[in-house]
């Protein structure tokens, strides 16, 4: 199955994004043609203010993706703006794409709402689920692995496609299916949402120094005192970091130990930090094994097999909208 | 000084759009550098229901052009679709432009009243000031020949260039000044709006038989009922296509020979006829000397240079954007 999906870069990577979302491109990748993008382009619907350096941006970006074990041999690994015919396909989708679609989108609503700190009453913000179809439609995607609140976009997707192919008598289109991805969500160390400015997150770039200095000070069970205090595991975000990366037998221990007070929570922490390590581990070793060399062969590998998809794409929607004429193969 | 326009291939071209762009064109080439796009995606803008072959349009237009005396060995001409430069340069400068800009602009409102017939309520269509602003910005145009409508459009670009140099902190843009054209407004030969849905317009490709057919049906004075009537020239339509395309002393003599009756209405259309043949007969000598193969040329050489031009400013607004590095030269 044909699959695309992009990631932002907007710094590097935690293990909230792990779980979220490269976990699940890694296992992706093994039974499907996978296309992977740095979305530079909808970096900058929110944070054209920033000042990001976003080529750096995007190159670390990939980098972790090889880290955390996104193979270029398997999968086509690019960079959204080295592929103008995003560009070209959006400007031709927003003709027309109805303001209605884009206006009622919750989504689009629901960040509205939240993002203050941001002026995103732009016309970029506006259409971004246009440029997302083009993102997703130029490699004919079957599926597009998303989260629940992605799901307005994906079908906007879907609508696009449909009216495309009415207006231009032509099924030039693959209509994008969802691919709901089982994403447990990780809290930061301090409990509020895991985020880079919060300063809560372990990185998949952290040194096993570092992953333990945060773990080491994170808050447990509040009504654990002292050692001998039994302690509730379901209140403590130790043990949901546990959940997501110790083996079932840890998890027992932790879960018994911790209620019966028959361990301690440095023991238990210390538990922890060993089961985060059997992933940060090998992340490590590949990271120390790929140059920026290899990322910009990498890259430039990946945009050429893009850039051949995407070009051949445009060549038959050019045909339908300015000689109406279709050629769907 | 560098001058860009365009214009959308939307069917052959008539005396009006002669008299109101295409004749200020053949000036402006004298004395400056001048860039003519076919603006085959915005066409699609309002057009994107009628299945129209657009590349055969713009080719055609093009040959309107080059006849109606543009100049290829002076002027840049090019179809807008062919230069990915201006899709991606709308992308990013969406990300930047206030929605509120594009909502407020008065032509915007106009057209949403007043164009009723086509659902013009697209993303595309909302956004085509951004679109418009990347065609100029591109090649560093110094002025847009516009009429009065197109105004508060120049206003959203000149916005839109402010803007991007205080965000990204680098001056990369020329300011477009307008270059407001006197458009003598020339009315089809039946009062209404010349237009080729009226059926009241006379080709810059008509033949002498064509446009003497249509001058001899057109309505003169209603009161001028016989020959021996003496008409007022002031509300005849002849009169202003004297106005348009007769010298002084024919202006001259029309004027008196109505008023006196000295003159029939027949004779004067022949004058008028042979006043337009002064225009129309050095463009049919013109359009028969290219041949499909001289615009293909034509069209490649300018899409040459205006990649050229496109491509190094996209270079610089790359750099300023995702490298937050400014290199104005
Ligand atoms: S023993 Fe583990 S799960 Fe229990 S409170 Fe301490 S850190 Fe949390
Ligand atoms: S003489 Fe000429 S100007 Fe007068 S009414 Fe006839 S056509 Fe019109």
């Amino acid at each position: 199955m044909r699959i695309v999906s992009g990631m932002r870069p907007t710094g590097k990577l935690h293990l909230g994004h792990y779980l979220g979302v490269l976990k699940n491109w890694v296992e992706l990748q093994k039974e499907n043609e996978c296309f992977f993008f740095v979305a530079d382009w909808h970096a900058l619907s929110t944070s054209y203010e920033d000042k990001l350096n976003l080529k750096n941006l995007s190159i670390e970006l990939v980098r972790d993706w090889i880290a955390a074990g996104i193979d270029p041999q398997k999968s086509t690994i690019f960079i959204q703006s080295a592929i103008k015919e995003h560009a070209e396909l959006y400007v031709l989708l927003n003709m027309i794409t109805p303001l209605g679609w884009l206006e009622r989108n919750p989504t689009y609503k629901d960040q509205l709402a939240q993002i203050k700190n941001k002026d995103i009453h732009t016309a970029g913000f506006l259409t971004y689920p246009v440029l997302q179809t083009a993102d997703i439609v130029l490699y004919d995607a079957q599926a597009v692995p998303i989260g629940e609140d992605q799901k307005p976009h994906l079908e906007i997707a879907r609508e696009i496609v449909r009216r495309f192919h009415h207006l231009f008598e032509c099924e030039i289109f693959t209509e994008p299916k969802e691919l709901l991805s089982p994403t447990p969500r990780l809290l930061g160390l301090d409990g509020r949402k895991m985020s880079k400015s919060y300063n809560n997150a372990i990185f998949l770039s952290d040194t096993p120094e570092e992953v333990w200095s945060k773990l080491r000070v994170a808050k447990t069970d509040p009504q654990r005192v002292k050692r001998t205090d039994p302690g509730n595991p379901e209140v403590c975000l130790i043990y949901d970091y546990h959940k997501a990366f110790s083996d079932e037998e840890t998890i027992q221990k932790v879960e018994e130990g911790c209620r019966s007070a028959g361990i301690g929570c440095v023991e238990c922490k210390k538990w922890c930090a060993a089961s985060i390590e059997k992933v940060l581990e090998p992340m490590r070793e590949r990271r120390e094994s790929v140059s920026n060399e290899d990322i910009a062969i990498i890259l430039q590998k990946g945009e050429q097999k893009a850039k051949q998809e995407a070009a051949k794409k445009m060549q038959a929607v050019n045909k339908a909208i300015f000689e109406v004429s279709c050629q769907t193969q």
